[in-house]
């Protein structure tokens, strides 16, 4: 009766930070109880932990520790974390194996989890309570200004997720309506600069115009109404994308 | 006990037509009291309606109103409309999202349809027996030609599919072995024009030569023999693709 | 309580030798008695025969009979292989669609036979107990050198995968750390010729550096750290692809 299902297997190669951020996207909606699988892990077999954070919520993330874990541990607190004991959590006969943690370690120790067959004391030592984080640009409003980070994109149309919510935004004391200045950088390179409408709705500005909005998670992010700001403009996403936004 | 099933993720952005095309190719394999959310829905925010349409096959469709539900409320028949009532049937917090409707109002509204917990008179208030329709060339035979449209392609293979039975087809005569002329139009511009032999497989061509075949639902289809019909000729689909076949 | 599972629908298009790979690497890992449905079927139509094979392991594999079998059979074992007796095995009304036996003949048929509608036996008749094969390059030691093919891809990292498994590396005295003589031929072509250290793990060279490694099935592979080595090199895959290896 244990039900098993993929998130997704569409993130893109090596980035670990966008998978940090769809994990913490998509924790939330699921029970306590819940043992969450994330293997970007582009270290693998090298010297980087395998681990099990149980978080405040309840929830169970089993992962290399490579930062994948940054948010998730920020937003749902960190209860209790265990390092992966391989010689008992680890599939039988996989030991000649170096490439392929995700099968012979991950699944195999959150299927155990999940189905009671180990208790979480029985995942391995426990380890101090942290894990490996990566640094980025947290949304702060600083003399009239709100900076923040791009940690995805919203790839199947180009849209560019801010980690900006609308609350900050407000605060700024910026309405709907207003037209803002938006810079982007990668690390200190400067990648765009233009000016945007705030608007409600796509359809508020012509076909091929760029907009600000607040996506889905209500974070405020940049748009082309049909069309592709990412790929218009080569705005990317990850840590070192930083934004900075002012009236 | 509800079981959810994707069908598809992969319609292009935007479009409308082939969403309408794959929902009704799609929807006479599903039982009756099935249903289906559909949310290709470029004016999300907008003032296109949000409904819930019951065809007379007892299927229900929850969909922007924007030519999404033209096929399905053609070939199984309303039964009745209703329009989301918005201040019930809309997830509880999600009030400032103007951007995601897919999951804030349809899919929501459909999951509470479908468990039972509202009704369909709950849905909302009762509208005109009518759907947005999309303008496009139906299936015809005139004078010896038959004309119709393109409503998708069979991406994987660029394989260019019309809305032309094989009835049609034999009625106006034609037959297997039959060289047919063929010319496609976007608008008003020809796009291709070439003949084709009537076979009933690919193998019956050479590799790299242009065949006429019916499809799996058995309409007149375009393709090259491991290749790609849609590349080779820049041949798409869509409202204003049409094609003219004669003998 | 009959249960489906998609294994993949990301074989490149007419790739027989692809499936027939993936069929085998999948096989393993379900129990005696599952029945697969493997169509990857250029010749759809055509005078290739369809036939569900039994193994000695008591799996099951409905496929047209066109080198997919190649691999399961070889390695499980074929018990017996019966013809689809179209005349029973066959989706009613679908007799005249001749392009789309993956639904009207294997799905169909695949369904009947896990279902316990029909017995094997009511498959059809029995045909001789073998199945069309693929000529490859099999993995050998001979005279200091391992020969072998290149099956697949890894195709999201662009790392090329061989048949030849780690105990024939070991056989031939090589060991982790050692620097080995590649060279990739397609047909009599060589496509590339190099020397790769074997190591256990991709973050044993710099970025960018290629390896040789043992991927998840302890069959030797080729890598660039953080790269894609077919890409770079133009190394692709099929029965046509092969390798030799050296001290």
């Amino acid at each position: 009766s244990l039900r098993l299902y993929d998130i997704t297997h569409e993130i893109p190669a090596y980035n670990i930070w966008e998978a940090a951020y769809r994990l913490n996207q998509a924790a939330p909606y699921w029970p306590k109880g819940t043992v969450f699988v994330s293997v970007v892990d582009p270290g693998v077999g090298t010297e980087r932990k395998s681990v099990v954070l149980k978080t405040k919520s309840g929830h169970y993330f089993v992962s290399p520790d490579n930062g994948t874990l940054t948010l998730v541990a920020k937003s749902l607190g960190i209860a209790e974390v265990r390092e992966i004991n391989e010689a008992v959590n680890r599939r039988k006969g996989s030991g000649k194996s170096y490439t392929f943690f995700g099968r012979d370690v991950y699944a195999y120790t959150a299927a155990r989890l999940a189905s009671g067959k180990i208790s979480f004391n029985e995942v391995g030592n426990r380890l101090p309570d942290s894990v490996v984080k990566i640094n980025y640009q947290q949304a702060v409003l600083e003399n009239g200004s709100i900076k923040g980070n791009i940690p995805v994109l919203d790839v199947q149309y180009g849209n560019v997720w801010t980690n900006i919510p609308d609350s900050l935004v407000f605060k700024a004391g910026w309405k709907y309506g207003d037209s803002l200045m938006v810079q982007v950088f990668q690390k200190d390179s400067s990648v765009y600069i233009g000016s945007v409408p705030l608007v409600k709705t796509f359809g508020e500005v012509p076909e091929g115009s760029t907009l600000g909005y607040f996506n889905s998670l209500m974070n405020f992010s940049l748009a082309i109404n049909m069309g592709s700001f990412s790929d218009k403009y080569q705005v990317h996403s990850g840590p070192e994308w930083s934004i900075v936004i002012r009236l």
